[in-house]
């Protein structure tokens, strides 16, 4: 294929930076000691991971200390959930490694609406005196739609300050995952109002496998994987050096650039958005349409199957999803888009486009006119 | 520091070969794909990824789908220990990680004789029939003491055979962590007789945080983080393209160069060995001498301090290790070197020194030189 690819899937998955890269580099191979080893060597590479720990602390308003480095954010929502034993909390929206850790305990699936948001009075009212954990993701990763976090936070802190006045010791935590939105929205855990925090290093332009979770210092956690007592004895092994430099050099650069991104992003997803609604005016498109990730375009063509479109718009050279990735690829219907109560005929006809680092005026134009191509050509094949 | 490094601590960490690093490249930013991403250039990475896999177990012999990629040999560990949930039997001289997971059971701690060698008959002694686990690396970490795992292996598959006939059906199974073998020893699950075997591809010249366990299909284990399904079920997050793209070239590396190499660190070795025991008739040689990694050198100065001798040996770019580089970093003396029955004043005064790539005739010669000196500078000191 020789085709230029335009990349609109950058929920799935980014390329790592070339400056992270970088970064990353003198630690493969030059740089290599083990950082838990005496000598001065290796003293210095501790030093430079703990230094990128802190700097990535910093880039959401934390405690170095209170971050635990994972292989990415499927293992920190596992770690997030270790602690609790009792009731928890989350959404019928969330990525499969939340739904998967909260089927483990006795769990409530809070509805969304059919805009894709968790609203903080249905969390309220599923509040039990057991429930020990609240977990939304900051933004739905097919939708887009950015959760009312703080108010979902105040609930879990008047229920926690209920609790304290009664005398009932039973902790209640409010985490959330919030890889999706870190290059694009103001991700700080106090201004947000959580306990804990999910990153994932993967979907900011650094590398796969590298995560975070951020605990506050009173959360009660139990390690997932238990051995030399790196991360604060909640997850050991030898440091991923390389991956936390790079990780580190990622959250710099979009806190840097995350105003100026969002913006460039919000004009080009709108202006993708306008002509492909124009085009096609029975078009729907899901998710909130104020609160949204700015890169983020979820828009259904009724009828059409989108595994077509998606295999079409491949052969031009145009990459979507159709879904999640884990769902898309198990041939399943997304069980967001039944939880938010769109038709089969409906679901089954959506692309996610997202857009990201490698869109820009001239590509996501030209994906426009390739998109409106292919879909005029599916909507002719099918009422043939 | 203007001295050149010598580098005798492949134990704690190995430098990303250069093969590797070059294999590894492209999968950060131009083959970027979420390998569970529908589109072709996906399909692309996922078939890459499989086929690295592939090569994986073709280097241990067994088959790609019963490998479960993690984040190192931690992680694996305690995933070979998920199925257990009766009694578990292991070593006191284990690795930190398998004596963690151990104790989160009902663990027998078979004792170690003073050449750091578990007994086949001690394991067997040790055997009741709750016993579901025998964990035991193939090689120790801090003296390379290779273990008679095909032994252990029989008694582990006499036990099965005798529950079999008299119709229990409490499973047994034998686990082995090979990291500190993979590259010097023949490692092929079949011949050593294991059910389950953890690697990490840090310690044989590919990149950190990248591990596997290989478990038999027969074997039944808990998902320790759960969420996307990826790895069999039993180990979600989207998967570490190329780390394990590295982690095949290291193996493929590792086997294509294993008896050379094996053989070449053995002369070097026992040249640096010779020299070390000429110059201190009383320095103490520990592990058993003839069944002992190729690289692996581990010898005490009695009455010496080993922390003293590596920072003066730091001071003249020698980089060694006293002990297992965790325990050391914490200030406490090895519980290997205890457990062998070294009396603390010769433990004290040890050096974990382990050749690798980075060894070669001139630099190991010029070691022999200055480690001579420098011991022979701080017994001067010590009795003045």
């Amino acid at each position: 294929m020789n085709t230029e690819v335009i990349y609109l899937d950058h929920a799935a998955a980014t390329p790592v930076d070339a400056k992270v890269l970088a970064a990353m580099q003198p630690f493969f191979s030059d740089v290599f000691y083990n950082p838990s080893a005496p000598y001065s060597p290796a003293v210095q590479v501790r030093r430079e991971y703990e230094a990128a720990k802190q700097v990535i602390a910093r880039a959401i308003g934390a405690k170095s200390d209170d971050l635990v480095i994972t292989a990415g954010a499927t293992e920190s929502i596992n770690l997030a959930f270790s602690g609790s034993t009792g009731h928890v909390i989350t959404s019928n929206i969330e990525h499969h490694a939340v739904l998967a850790a909260a089927k483990r305990l006795d769990a409530t699936f809070v509805e969304s609406d059919e805009k894709g948001i968790i609203s903080a009075e249905k969390i309220k009212a599923a509040i039990t005196p057991e429930t020990q954990l609240v977990s939304i993701a900051l933004a739905n990763n097919e939708l887009g739609t950015i959760q009312p976090l703080r108010d979902i936070a105040e609930v879990v802190r008047h229920e926690r300050e209920r609790r304290l006045a009664e005398g009932v010791h039973t902790p209640i935590y409010l985490h959330s995952d919030a890889s999706q939105g870190v290059g694009q929205l103001d991700v700080n855990v106090a201004r947000l109002g959580v306990d804990m925090l999910t990153l994932n290093a993967a979907k900011v332009y650094g590398p796969k496998q590298v995560g975070l979770l951020w605990a506050a210092s009173s959360v009660q956690l139990e390690p997932t994987i238990v051995g030399g007592g790196q991360e604060r004895g909640l997850r050991s092994g030898t440091e991923n050096v390389a991956g936390v430099i790079g990780f580190a050099k990622a959250m710099e650069l979009a806190s840097e650039h995350r105003k100026y991104e969002a913006d460039r992003l919000h004009k080009l997803r709108d202006s993708l958005q306008t002509r492909l609604t124009e085009a096609f005016p029975e078009a729907v498109l899901s998710g909130n349409l104020k609160h949204r990730l700015a890169g983020h375009l979820h828009i259904s063509f009724p009828h059409l199957d989108a595994e077509r479109v998606l295999f079409a718009l491949e052969m031009r050279g145009v990459l979507v999803a159709t879904g999640s990735a884990c769902a898309a690829n198990k041939g399943t219907r997304s069980h967001v888009l039944t939880a938010i109560g769109l038709a089969p005929e409906v679901a089954d006809g959506s692309l996610r486009l997202t857009l990201g680092h490698l869109s820009n005026d001239e590509n996501i134009a030209r994906a426009g006119d390739i998109i409106i191509e292919e879909i005029q050509k599916e909507y002719q094949r099918s009422t043939r």
